[in-house]
């Protein structure tokens, strides 16, 4: 197995805005949706598709850096529901998405990945307890 | 935190057809959706809400149980991708959805919650390498 491909989006660009990396995996913020800002991934470094082609040591590592990002999330933002998952039937890359969810958020209680039920009047931002940037810090204090 | 709650449908009733279980976890395989036969849930058997709720020790267990079941999927059915997550929005007691896609699924490459693309002609159980019995029973031999 390769540890980079030529034509994975994952393997060519960050992914998202770069909260926090090491050798193993990188941190992004993902900023294309507004509906769900508190929204991270976890995106392991070398080109794997399932997780578990990692080894033990490695699922270790990646499932304890899930746990902090969620930790962070739930501690500062107080959300209904942290949602975690790994798909990758788009980009067969490992990356974990760390999504804070709330009952007022667009979709709730449907996966993001569902159907809306409403509309959030000001933006999903700003009903958060602090600025994103301030959460990205945090994160990068309990990770490193 | 209480180990069961009175009123949680994963603490009242197995959540599906059990395949194997431990004092920690049960795997359950879900009947209710012909979409995706090859749908298996590990509901961790106390009643905790957030992944970050189990300690270090108990994610490992985890998630190597979810590996495990994983590896048996991908080995036995060769699917295009795993799935993997833990939502809870509706039912806030932990469980890790793990799903085998197939290209050529209802919602592939969409989410399992995501719109559906196709009908699948003759149902998609017809469709795995084999019958859904004889995998639980690998599972169940991997799991022991």
């Amino acid at each position: 197995m390769s540890n980079t491909s030529n034509t994975c989006p994952l393997c060519l660009d960050a992914g998202g805005l770069l909260v926090h990396q090491t050798q193993q995996w990188r941190l992004i913020r993902v900023i294309d949706d507004a509906n769900f800002p508190a929204f991270y991934r976890l995106i392991w470094q070398a080109h794997v598709a399932e997780f578990s082609d990692l080894s033990l040591a490695e699922r270790s590592t990646c499932m304890e850096t899930v746990a902090t990002v969620e930790r962070v999330l739930l501690a500062q933002l107080r959300p209904a529901k942290v949602n975690l998952a790994s798909l990758g039937n788009m980009v067969p890359h490992l990356h974990w998405h760390v999504i804070a969810r709330f009952d007022w958020d667009s979709h709730f209680p449907n996966p993001v990945w569902g159907a809306a039920k409403r509309e959030v009047d000001g933006g999903a931002a700003a009903r958060l307890a602090l600025p994103l940037e301030t959460l990205d810090r945090l994160l990068v204090e309990a990770l490193a």
